[in-house]
Protein backbone atom coordinates (compact mmCIF):
# COMPACT_ATOMS: atom_id res chain seq x y z
CA UNK A 1 0.00 0.00 0.00
CA UNK A 2 1.74 3.29 -0.76
CA UNK A 3 0.12 5.31 1.79
CA UNK A 4 0.13 4.70 5.66
CA UNK A 5 -3.58 5.97 5.77
CA UNK A 6 -5.95 3.92 4.59
CA UNK A 7 -9.49 5.35 2.95
CA UNK A 8 -11.47 4.38 5.92
CA UNK A 9 -9.18 5.83 8.55
CA UNK A 10 -8.98 8.78 6.41
CA UNK A 11 -13.04 9.23 6.40
CA UNK A 12 -13.12 8.87 10.16
CA UNK A 13 -10.95 11.42 10.74
CA UNK A 14 -12.18 13.99 8.32
CA UNK A 15 -15.40 13.14 10.37
CA UNK A 16 -13.94 14.10 13.46
CA UNK A 17 -11.66 16.56 12.59
CA UNK A 18 -12.04 19.03 9.55
CA UNK A 19 -15.32 21.50 9.83
CA UNK A 20 -12.57 23.01 7.57
CA UNK A 21 -13.18 20.52 5.05
CA UNK A 22 -16.73 20.84 4.98
CA UNK A 23 -17.03 24.44 5.11
CA UNK A 24 -15.06 24.41 1.40
CA UNK A 25 -15.86 20.94 0.36
CA UNK A 26 -12.33 19.73 -0.02
CA UNK A 27 -12.11 16.09 -1.71
CA UNK A 28 -8.96 13.97 -1.42
CA UNK A 29 -8.29 12.62 -4.89
CA UNK A 30 -5.21 10.50 -3.71
CA UNK A 31 -2.96 9.69 -1.35
CA UNK A 32 0.39 8.25 -1.78
CA UNK A 33 3.59 7.91 0.51
CA UNK A 34 4.16 11.33 1.53
CA UNK A 35 2.19 13.14 -1.00
CA UNK A 36 -1.57 13.90 -1.30
CA UNK A 37 -3.80 15.64 -4.39
CA UNK A 38 -6.70 17.57 -3.08
CA UNK A 39 -9.93 19.47 -4.79
CA UNK A 40 -11.27 22.75 -3.66
CA UNK A 41 -14.56 22.87 -5.45
CA UNK A 42 -15.36 26.69 -6.97
CA UNK A 43 -18.33 27.80 -4.50
CA UNK A 44 -19.59 30.70 -3.56
CA UNK A 45 -17.54 30.45 -0.14
CA UNK A 46 -14.75 30.58 -1.83
CA UNK A 47 -14.96 33.20 -4.16
CA UNK A 48 -13.73 36.98 -4.37
CA UNK A 49 -14.89 39.85 -6.23
CA UNK A 50 -13.79 39.41 -9.96
CA UNK A 51 -15.31 35.15 -8.95
CA UNK A 52 -11.13 33.72 -8.04
CA UNK A 53 -11.10 31.30 -5.40
CA UNK A 54 -9.66 33.75 -2.38
CA UNK A 55 -6.05 33.91 -1.06
CA UNK A 56 -7.51 32.21 2.31
CA UNK A 57 -9.51 29.67 0.90
CA UNK A 58 -6.05 28.83 -1.22
CA UNK A 59 -4.50 28.78 2.38
CA UNK A 60 -7.15 26.59 3.48
CA UNK A 61 -6.70 23.97 0.74
CA UNK A 62 -2.86 23.90 1.62
CA UNK A 63 -2.58 23.56 4.74
CA UNK A 64 -5.90 20.42 4.29
CA UNK A 65 -3.53 19.03 1.64
CA UNK A 66 -0.08 18.80 3.79
CA UNK A 67 -2.35 17.23 6.44
CA UNK A 68 -3.17 14.50 4.16
CA UNK A 69 0.02 13.93 3.24
CA UNK A 70 1.74 14.25 6.99
CA UNK A 71 -0.88 11.77 7.72
CA UNK A 72 0.09 9.75 4.58
CA UNK A 73 3.55 9.06 5.94
CA UNK A 74 3.14 8.94 9.86
CA UNK A 75 -0.21 7.43 9.86
CA UNK A 76 -3.21 8.48 11.65
CA UNK A 77 -2.79 11.47 13.91
CA UNK A 78 -5.47 13.61 15.11
CA UNK A 79 -3.26 15.75 16.95
CA UNK A 80 -0.58 16.81 14.14
CA UNK A 81 -1.15 20.89 14.26
CA UNK A 82 0.70 23.73 11.98
CA UNK A 83 3.34 25.24 12.81
CA UNK A 84 4.21 27.51 10.24
CA UNK A 85 3.37 27.91 6.88
CA UNK A 86 4.54 30.40 4.14
CA UNK A 87 2.31 31.22 0.96
CA UNK A 88 3.26 32.86 -1.86
CA UNK A 89 0.36 34.05 -4.45
CA UNK A 90 1.70 33.91 -8.20
CA UNK A 91 -1.32 34.08 -10.55
CA UNK A 92 -4.93 34.94 -10.02
CA UNK A 93 -6.62 31.40 -10.89
CA UNK A 94 -9.75 30.70 -13.53
CA UNK A 95 -12.56 30.61 -12.44
CA UNK A 96 -12.60 26.76 -11.76
CA UNK A 97 -12.03 24.61 -9.51
CA UNK A 98 -8.27 24.04 -7.67
CA UNK A 99 -5.94 21.25 -7.14
CA UNK A 100 -3.32 21.08 -4.16
CA UNK A 101 -0.66 19.26 -4.91
CA UNK A 102 1.37 18.20 -1.49
CA UNK A 103 4.44 16.30 -0.97
CA UNK A 104 6.36 16.14 2.30
CA UNK A 105 10.26 17.63 2.07
CA UNK A 106 11.23 15.58 5.45
CA UNK A 107 9.30 13.46 7.58
CA UNK A 108 10.98 13.85 11.16
CA UNK A 109 9.93 12.55 14.20
CA UNK A 110 8.73 15.87 15.79
CA UNK A 111 8.15 17.72 12.47
CA UNK A 112 7.01 16.91 9.17
CA UNK A 113 8.12 19.47 6.04
CA UNK A 114 6.53 20.01 2.87
CA UNK A 115 5.55 21.89 0.23
CA UNK A 116 2.09 22.21 -1.75
CA UNK A 117 1.66 23.52 -5.58
CA UNK A 118 -2.06 24.85 -6.24
CA UNK A 119 -2.93 25.27 -9.92
CA UNK A 120 -6.47 25.10 -11.39
CA UNK A 121 -8.16 21.86 -12.40
CA UNK A 122 -9.01 22.33 -16.05
CA UNK A 123 -5.75 24.45 -16.80
CA UNK A 124 -4.14 22.03 -19.17
CA UNK A 125 -1.10 23.57 -17.97
CA UNK A 126 -1.33 23.13 -14.64
CA UNK A 127 0.50 26.30 -13.95
CA UNK A 128 1.06 26.80 -10.35
CA UNK A 129 -1.04 29.87 -9.14
CA UNK A 130 0.20 29.56 -5.30
CA UNK A 131 2.89 27.85 -3.74
CA UNK A 132 2.99 26.63 -0.24
CA UNK A 133 6.16 25.65 2.34
CA UNK A 134 5.00 25.02 5.86
CA UNK A 135 5.64 22.89 8.73
CA UNK A 136 3.46 20.34 10.56
CA UNK A 137 4.19 19.71 13.90
CA UNK A 138 3.32 15.81 14.93
CA UNK A 139 2.96 14.40 18.66
CA UNK A 140 6.30 11.88 19.50
CA UNK A 141 4.00 9.05 20.12
CA UNK A 142 2.05 9.31 16.76
CA UNK A 143 1.61 5.97 15.32
CA UNK A 144 4.27 4.64 12.05
CA UNK A 145 5.42 2.27 10.32
CA UNK B 1 -6.77 62.23 10.86
CA UNK B 2 -4.62 59.32 11.35
CA UNK B 3 -5.64 57.24 8.63
CA UNK B 4 -5.60 57.89 5.24
CA UNK B 5 -8.75 56.17 4.79
CA UNK B 6 -12.18 57.19 6.06
CA UNK B 7 -14.56 55.23 7.86
CA UNK B 8 -17.15 56.04 4.68
CA UNK B 9 -14.40 54.81 1.80
CA UNK B 10 -14.16 51.78 4.11
CA UNK B 11 -17.71 50.76 4.17
CA UNK B 12 -17.60 51.35 0.53
CA UNK B 13 -14.45 49.19 -0.06
CA UNK B 14 -15.80 46.39 1.93
CA UNK B 15 -19.38 46.28 0.87
CA UNK B 16 -17.75 45.37 -2.54
CA UNK B 17 -14.71 43.53 -2.22
CA UNK B 18 -14.64 41.37 1.15
CA UNK B 19 -17.01 38.31 0.81
CA UNK B 20 -14.78 36.99 3.40
CA UNK B 21 -15.25 40.06 5.85
CA UNK B 22 -18.98 38.35 5.56
CA UNK B 23 -17.92 35.05 5.99
CA UNK B 24 -16.10 35.73 9.17
CA UNK B 25 -17.85 38.94 10.19
CA UNK B 26 -14.52 40.61 10.61
CA UNK B 27 -14.96 43.92 12.49
CA UNK B 28 -12.46 46.55 12.02
CA UNK B 29 -11.95 48.43 15.61
CA UNK B 30 -9.54 50.84 14.63
CA UNK B 31 -7.17 52.33 11.88
CA UNK B 32 -4.56 54.52 12.10
CA UNK B 33 -1.91 55.47 10.02
CA UNK B 34 -0.48 52.15 8.78
CA UNK B 35 -1.89 50.01 11.37
CA UNK B 36 -5.48 47.94 11.98
CA UNK B 37 -6.94 46.49 14.81
CA UNK B 38 -9.60 43.93 13.54
CA UNK B 39 -12.07 41.21 15.61
CA UNK B 40 -12.93 37.99 14.13
CA UNK B 41 -15.89 37.13 16.31
CA UNK B 42 -15.78 33.29 18.05
CA UNK B 43 -18.53 31.31 15.24
CA UNK B 44 -19.40 28.03 14.50
CA UNK B 45 -17.26 28.88 10.81
CA UNK B 46 -14.37 29.42 12.09
CA UNK B 47 -14.28 26.58 15.04
CA UNK B 48 -12.30 23.33 14.55
CA UNK B 49 -12.30 20.01 16.84
CA UNK B 50 -11.96 21.45 19.99
CA UNK B 51 -13.64 24.38 19.91
CA UNK B 52 -10.86 27.36 19.20
CA UNK B 53 -10.46 28.67 16.09
CA UNK B 54 -8.98 27.75 13.02
CA UNK B 55 -5.67 28.15 11.23
CA UNK B 56 -7.09 29.36 8.30
CA UNK B 57 -9.96 31.42 9.97
CA UNK B 58 -6.51 32.95 11.62
CA UNK B 59 -4.60 33.34 8.15
CA UNK B 60 -8.11 34.95 6.95
CA UNK B 61 -8.09 37.68 9.69
CA UNK B 62 -4.06 38.46 9.64
CA UNK B 63 -4.77 38.95 5.64
CA UNK B 64 -7.72 41.39 6.19
CA UNK B 65 -6.24 43.47 8.80
CA UNK B 66 -3.14 43.77 6.88
CA UNK B 67 -5.37 44.62 3.85
CA UNK B 68 -7.05 48.07 5.98
CA UNK B 69 -3.51 48.66 7.18
CA UNK B 70 -2.06 49.05 3.92
CA UNK B 71 -5.18 50.82 2.79
CA UNK B 72 -5.04 53.38 6.03
CA UNK B 73 -1.45 54.53 4.71
CA UNK B 74 -1.95 54.18 0.98
CA UNK B 75 -5.72 55.71 0.87
CA UNK B 76 -8.64 53.14 -0.66
CA UNK B 77 -7.03 50.32 -3.15
CA UNK B 78 -9.47 48.01 -4.57
CA UNK B 79 -6.45 46.49 -6.22
CA UNK B 80 -3.78 45.47 -3.75
CA UNK B 81 -3.31 41.77 -3.55
CA UNK B 82 -1.23 39.99 -1.56
CA UNK B 83 2.02 38.52 -2.86
CA UNK B 84 3.22 36.54 0.09
CA UNK B 85 2.37 35.30 3.92
CA UNK B 86 4.21 33.96 6.58
CA UNK B 87 2.45 32.80 9.15
CA UNK B 88 3.48 31.06 12.75
CA UNK B 89 0.97 29.19 14.81
CA UNK B 90 2.28 30.11 18.65
CA UNK B 91 -0.18 28.34 20.91
CA UNK B 92 -3.94 27.39 21.16
CA UNK B 93 -6.07 30.46 21.34
CA UNK B 94 -9.20 30.38 24.09
CA UNK B 95 -12.46 29.74 23.41
CA UNK B 96 -12.99 33.50 22.32
CA UNK B 97 -13.38 36.46 19.85
CA UNK B 98 -9.10 37.06 18.26
CA UNK B 99 -7.79 40.16 17.46
CA UNK B 100 -5.43 40.98 14.86
CA UNK B 101 -2.87 44.11 15.09
CA UNK B 102 -1.53 44.86 11.92
CA UNK B 103 1.37 47.84 11.58
CA UNK B 104 2.95 48.21 7.93
CA UNK B 105 7.09 47.89 8.44
CA UNK B 106 7.26 49.90 4.85
CA UNK B 107 4.88 51.66 2.76
CA UNK B 108 7.06 51.59 -0.86
CA UNK B 109 5.48 52.36 -3.95
CA UNK B 110 4.68 49.18 -5.23
CA UNK B 111 5.59 46.61 -2.24
CA UNK B 112 3.81 47.48 1.40
CA UNK B 113 5.16 45.06 4.25
CA UNK B 114 3.23 44.18 7.57
CA UNK B 115 3.28 41.95 10.32
CA UNK B 116 0.30 41.29 12.28
CA UNK B 117 -0.52 40.13 15.99
CA UNK B 118 -2.97 37.77 16.84
CA UNK B 119 -4.58 37.32 20.49
CA UNK B 120 -7.63 35.90 22.19
CA UNK B 121 -10.16 39.51 22.75
CA UNK B 122 -10.53 37.83 26.13
CA UNK B 123 -6.79 37.14 27.28
CA UNK B 124 -5.73 39.54 29.79
CA UNK B 125 -2.16 39.31 28.71
CA UNK B 126 -2.89 39.40 24.87
CA UNK B 127 -0.61 36.56 24.82
CA UNK B 128 0.34 36.20 20.91
CA UNK B 129 -1.81 33.02 19.19
CA UNK B 130 0.07 33.67 15.73
CA UNK B 131 2.11 36.11 13.88
CA UNK B 132 1.99 36.97 10.19
CA UNK B 133 4.26 38.95 8.12
CA UNK B 134 3.56 39.54 4.67
CA UNK B 135 3.57 41.79 1.66
CA UNK B 136 0.85 43.58 -0.42
CA UNK B 137 1.46 44.72 -4.32
CA UNK B 138 0.00 47.91 -4.56
CA UNK B 139 -0.69 49.62 -7.94
CA UNK B 140 1.49 51.74 -8.69
CA UNK B 141 -1.27 54.66 -9.90
CA UNK B 142 -2.77 54.16 -6.33
CA UNK B 143 -4.04 56.70 -4.55
CA UNK B 144 -2.16 58.32 -1.99
CA UNK B 145 -1.60 61.31 0.45
CA UNK C 1 18.94 38.34 36.73
CA UNK C 2 16.60 39.20 33.18
CA UNK C 3 18.67 36.85 31.44
CA UNK C 4 18.91 33.07 31.92
CA UNK C 5 22.41 32.97 30.38
CA UNK C 6 25.17 35.05 32.26
CA UNK C 7 28.00 36.50 30.26
CA UNK C 8 30.43 33.81 31.22
CA UNK C 9 28.10 31.37 29.49
CA UNK C 10 27.50 33.10 26.68
CA UNK C 11 31.36 33.48 26.01
CA UNK C 12 32.14 30.23 26.03
CA UNK C 13 29.41 29.18 23.90
CA UNK C 14 30.76 31.74 21.23
CA UNK C 15 34.10 30.26 21.97
CA UNK C 16 33.00 27.06 20.81
CA UNK C 17 30.02 27.19 18.74
CA UNK C 18 29.80 30.03 16.25
CA UNK C 19 32.42 30.51 13.36
CA UNK C 20 29.58 32.73 12.14
CA UNK C 21 30.20 35.56 14.80
CA UNK C 22 33.90 34.91 13.81
CA UNK C 23 33.52 35.68 10.27
CA UNK C 24 31.04 38.28 10.44
CA UNK C 25 32.40 39.68 13.70
CA UNK C 26 29.08 40.01 15.40
CA UNK C 27 28.91 41.51 18.92
CA UNK C 28 25.82 40.90 21.32
CA UNK C 29 25.30 44.28 23.09
CA UNK C 30 22.56 43.19 25.26
CA UNK C 31 20.38 39.81 26.65
CA UNK C 32 17.25 40.52 28.20
CA UNK C 33 14.66 37.28 29.06
CA UNK C 34 13.78 36.35 25.82
CA UNK C 35 15.18 39.39 23.97
CA UNK C 36 18.86 40.14 22.15
CA UNK C 37 20.65 43.28 20.76
CA UNK C 38 23.46 42.37 18.63
CA UNK C 39 25.34 44.63 16.06
CA UNK C 40 27.33 43.35 12.87
CA UNK C 41 29.99 45.76 12.21
CA UNK C 42 30.05 47.30 8.71
CA UNK C 43 33.13 45.21 6.98
CA UNK C 44 34.39 44.44 3.93
CA UNK C 45 33.00 40.78 4.04
CA UNK C 46 29.67 42.00 4.61
CA UNK C 47 29.60 44.19 1.80
CA UNK C 48 27.77 44.14 -1.90
CA UNK C 49 28.05 46.29 -4.58
CA UNK C 50 27.43 49.78 -3.43
CA UNK C 51 28.53 49.57 -0.40
CA UNK C 52 25.53 48.47 1.50
CA UNK C 53 25.46 45.16 4.12
CA UNK C 54 24.36 42.39 1.94
CA UNK C 55 21.44 40.28 2.54
CA UNK C 56 22.78 37.21 3.39
CA UNK C 57 24.99 38.95 6.04
CA UNK C 58 21.90 40.20 7.62
CA UNK C 59 20.20 37.00 7.66
CA UNK C 60 23.06 35.56 9.11
CA UNK C 61 22.85 38.74 11.64
CA UNK C 62 19.48 37.67 12.55
CA UNK C 63 20.21 34.01 13.02
CA UNK C 64 22.37 35.35 15.56
CA UNK C 65 20.48 37.32 17.44
CA UNK C 66 17.98 35.01 17.40
CA UNK C 67 19.72 32.26 19.14
CA UNK C 68 20.95 34.34 21.40
CA UNK C 69 17.80 35.42 22.66
CA UNK C 70 16.84 31.53 22.75
CA UNK C 71 19.50 30.90 25.13
CA UNK C 72 18.67 34.08 27.57
CA UNK C 73 15.11 32.27 27.58
CA UNK C 74 15.98 28.45 27.92
CA UNK C 75 19.50 28.90 28.92
CA UNK C 76 22.90 27.63 27.32
CA UNK C 77 21.88 24.98 25.09
CA UNK C 78 24.27 24.60 22.39
CA UNK C 79 22.43 22.20 20.41
CA UNK C 80 19.57 24.55 19.20
CA UNK C 81 18.86 24.71 15.82
CA UNK C 82 17.02 26.75 12.94
CA UNK C 83 14.23 25.24 12.06
CA UNK C 84 12.62 28.21 9.18
CA UNK C 85 13.64 31.51 8.77
CA UNK C 86 11.91 34.28 6.78
CA UNK C 87 13.03 37.51 5.99
CA UNK C 88 11.31 40.21 4.30
CA UNK C 89 14.06 43.07 3.83
CA UNK C 90 12.64 46.65 3.70
CA UNK C 91 15.02 49.11 2.58
CA UNK C 92 18.48 49.33 1.50
CA UNK C 93 20.83 49.87 4.32
CA UNK C 94 22.87 52.73 4.58
CA UNK C 95 26.56 52.15 5.04
CA UNK C 96 27.29 51.39 8.39
CA UNK C 97 26.41 48.70 11.42
CA UNK C 98 23.66 46.85 11.51
CA UNK C 99 21.33 46.16 14.89
CA UNK C 100 19.25 43.26 14.92
CA UNK C 101 16.66 43.08 17.51
CA UNK C 102 15.14 39.64 18.33
CA UNK C 103 12.64 38.94 20.67
CA UNK C 104 10.63 35.35 21.58
CA UNK C 105 6.96 34.95 20.23
CA UNK C 106 7.01 31.93 22.01
CA UNK C 107 9.25 29.74 24.39
CA UNK C 108 8.01 26.45 24.20
CA UNK C 109 9.73 22.89 25.30
CA UNK C 110 10.46 22.00 21.70
CA UNK C 111 10.32 24.99 19.96
CA UNK C 112 10.81 28.86 20.25
CA UNK C 113 9.57 31.21 18.07
CA UNK C 114 10.81 35.29 17.52
CA UNK C 115 11.17 38.03 15.69
CA UNK C 116 13.96 40.07 14.59
CA UNK C 117 14.28 43.44 13.38
CA UNK C 118 16.76 44.90 11.89
CA UNK C 119 17.90 48.80 10.94
CA UNK C 120 20.75 50.84 10.86
CA UNK C 121 22.90 51.62 13.81
CA UNK C 122 23.44 55.27 13.09
CA UNK C 123 20.03 55.84 11.81
CA UNK C 124 18.37 58.37 14.30
CA UNK C 125 14.42 56.83 13.41
CA UNK C 126 15.93 53.35 13.44
CA UNK C 127 13.72 52.30 10.33
CA UNK C 128 13.70 48.71 9.84
CA UNK C 129 15.71 47.70 6.83
CA UNK C 130 14.77 44.14 7.45
CA UNK C 131 12.04 41.88 9.55
CA UNK C 132 12.42 38.05 10.07
CA UNK C 133 10.71 35.93 11.97
CA UNK C 134 12.00 32.25 12.12
CA UNK C 135 12.35 29.09 14.78
CA UNK C 136 14.68 27.17 16.67
CA UNK C 137 14.58 23.89 17.60
CA UNK C 138 15.25 22.76 21.17
CA UNK C 139 16.81 19.86 22.55
CA UNK C 140 13.84 18.34 25.18
CA UNK C 141 16.11 18.02 27.71
CA UNK C 142 17.41 21.70 27.33
CA UNK C 143 18.40 23.14 30.62
CA UNK C 144 15.49 25.38 31.78
CA UNK C 145 14.94 27.76 34.75
CA UNK D 1 19.62 28.87 -26.27
CA UNK D 2 17.53 27.65 -23.37
CA UNK D 3 18.48 30.56 -21.31
CA UNK D 4 18.54 34.72 -22.01
CA UNK D 5 21.49 34.80 -20.19
CA UNK D 6 25.26 34.04 -21.92
CA UNK D 7 28.00 32.64 -19.81
CA UNK D 8 29.86 35.73 -21.10
CA UNK D 9 27.33 38.21 -19.64
CA UNK D 10 26.65 35.65 -16.28
CA UNK D 11 30.59 36.44 -15.90
CA UNK D 12 30.47 40.08 -16.58
CA UNK D 13 28.10 40.94 -13.67
CA UNK D 14 29.39 37.90 -11.29
CA UNK D 15 32.88 40.26 -11.24
CA UNK D 16 30.73 43.51 -10.65
CA UNK D 17 28.12 42.04 -8.41
CA UNK D 18 28.81 39.37 -6.58
CA UNK D 19 31.07 39.65 -3.26
CA UNK D 20 29.43 36.83 -1.77
CA UNK D 21 30.50 34.75 -4.92
CA UNK D 22 33.59 35.26 -4.23
CA UNK D 23 33.10 35.07 -0.23
CA UNK D 24 32.08 31.67 -0.69
CA UNK D 25 33.30 30.32 -3.56
CA UNK D 26 30.20 29.75 -5.46
CA UNK D 27 29.91 28.24 -8.50
CA UNK D 28 27.51 28.27 -11.36
CA UNK D 29 27.47 24.66 -12.83
CA UNK D 30 23.79 24.92 -15.36
CA UNK D 31 21.45 28.00 -16.53
CA UNK D 32 18.25 26.87 -18.22
CA UNK D 33 15.20 28.65 -18.79
CA UNK D 34 14.21 29.86 -15.54
CA UNK D 35 16.13 27.52 -13.55
CA UNK D 36 20.11 27.80 -12.22
CA UNK D 37 22.36 24.93 -10.75
CA UNK D 38 25.04 26.60 -8.27
CA UNK D 39 27.55 24.87 -5.89
CA UNK D 40 28.76 25.55 -3.28
CA UNK D 41 32.60 24.28 -2.40
CA UNK D 42 32.87 23.05 0.96
CA UNK D 43 35.26 25.08 2.71
CA UNK D 44 36.32 26.89 6.42
CA UNK D 45 34.18 29.61 5.66
CA UNK D 46 30.85 27.54 5.26
CA UNK D 47 31.28 25.33 8.19
CA UNK D 48 30.14 25.00 11.42
CA UNK D 49 30.85 23.05 14.41
CA UNK D 50 30.72 19.81 13.59
CA UNK D 51 31.91 20.48 10.46
CA UNK D 52 28.76 20.67 8.06
CA UNK D 53 28.15 23.80 6.18
CA UNK D 54 26.06 26.51 8.18
CA UNK D 55 22.02 27.97 8.06
CA UNK D 56 23.42 31.49 6.45
CA UNK D 57 26.00 29.68 3.82
CA UNK D 58 22.95 27.85 2.41
CA UNK D 59 21.01 31.08 2.79
CA UNK D 60 23.04 32.48 0.69
CA UNK D 61 23.59 29.71 -1.59
CA UNK D 62 19.83 30.00 -2.24
CA UNK D 63 20.06 33.81 -2.55
CA UNK D 64 22.21 33.30 -5.17
CA UNK D 65 20.77 30.04 -7.04
CA UNK D 66 17.59 32.18 -7.19
CA UNK D 67 19.40 35.15 -8.73
CA UNK D 68 21.16 33.30 -11.31
CA UNK D 69 17.53 32.01 -12.48
CA UNK D 70 15.75 35.00 -12.48
CA UNK D 71 18.75 36.18 -14.75
CA UNK D 72 18.32 33.65 -16.91
CA UNK D 73 14.67 34.16 -17.72
CA UNK D 74 15.03 37.89 -17.73
CA UNK D 75 18.14 38.60 -18.83
CA UNK D 76 21.09 40.44 -17.64
CA UNK D 77 19.76 42.75 -14.52
CA UNK D 78 22.19 44.15 -12.17
CA UNK D 79 19.34 45.71 -9.74
CA UNK D 80 17.08 42.94 -9.35
CA UNK D 81 16.64 42.86 -5.33
CA UNK D 82 15.71 39.50 -2.72
CA UNK D 83 12.39 41.18 -1.35
CA UNK D 84 11.54 38.02 0.84
CA UNK D 85 12.89 34.58 1.59
CA UNK D 86 11.65 31.52 3.50
CA UNK D 87 14.06 28.97 4.33
CA UNK D 88 13.31 25.27 6.03
CA UNK D 89 16.55 23.51 7.21
CA UNK D 90 15.49 19.63 6.87
CA UNK D 91 18.52 17.97 8.02
CA UNK D 92 22.07 18.31 8.88
CA UNK D 93 24.10 18.60 5.19
CA UNK D 94 27.07 16.11 4.92
CA UNK D 95 30.56 17.36 5.33
CA UNK D 96 30.40 17.85 0.93
CA UNK D 97 29.91 20.45 -1.27
CA UNK D 98 26.04 21.71 -1.51
CA UNK D 99 24.34 21.73 -4.51
CA UNK D 100 21.15 24.52 -4.91
CA UNK D 101 18.77 23.82 -7.85
CA UNK D 102 16.68 26.90 -8.36
CA UNK D 103 13.55 27.12 -10.43
CA UNK D 104 11.09 30.38 -11.08
CA UNK D 105 7.52 29.60 -10.72
CA UNK D 106 6.60 33.03 -11.99
CA UNK D 107 8.43 35.29 -14.08
CA UNK D 108 6.09 38.12 -13.41
CA UNK D 109 6.84 41.91 -14.99
CA UNK D 110 8.07 43.34 -11.30
CA UNK D 111 8.31 40.00 -9.14
CA UNK D 112 9.90 36.81 -9.80
CA UNK D 113 8.92 34.23 -7.45
CA UNK D 114 11.29 30.90 -7.10
CA UNK D 115 12.04 27.88 -4.78
CA UNK D 116 15.38 26.47 -4.31
CA UNK D 117 16.59 22.77 -3.43
CA UNK D 118 19.30 22.08 -1.79
CA UNK D 119 21.78 18.85 -1.36
CA UNK D 120 24.63 17.34 -0.91
CA UNK D 121 26.83 16.82 -3.69
CA UNK D 122 28.02 14.01 -3.57
CA UNK D 123 24.41 12.16 -1.84
CA UNK D 124 23.41 9.80 -4.17
CA UNK D 125 19.89 9.97 -3.15
CA UNK D 126 19.95 13.80 -3.50
CA UNK D 127 17.70 14.30 -0.21
CA UNK D 128 16.73 17.82 0.18
CA UNK D 129 18.82 19.62 3.56
CA UNK D 130 16.79 23.04 3.23
CA UNK D 131 14.52 23.98 0.83
CA UNK D 132 13.70 27.71 -0.32
CA UNK D 133 11.11 30.01 -1.25
CA UNK D 134 11.53 33.69 -2.59
CA UNK D 135 10.75 36.68 -4.89
CA UNK D 136 13.10 38.50 -6.46
CA UNK D 137 11.68 42.66 -7.49
CA UNK D 138 13.38 43.27 -10.93
CA UNK D 139 13.27 47.09 -12.39
CA UNK D 140 10.20 47.59 -14.68
CA UNK D 141 12.46 48.58 -17.78
CA UNK D 142 14.56 45.40 -17.48
CA UNK D 143 16.09 43.74 -20.59
CA UNK D 144 13.50 41.11 -21.48
CA UNK D 145 12.86 38.34 -24.74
Amino acid sequence: MPSHLSRAQLDEILADDAPFADLFGFVVEEIGEGTARCRLPYSDVSIRPGGTISGPAMFALADFALYIAVMSEVGPVSLAVTTDMTIHFLSKPGKMDLIGEARLLKAGRRLCVGEVVIFGADDPDEAPVAHVAGTYSVPPDAARK
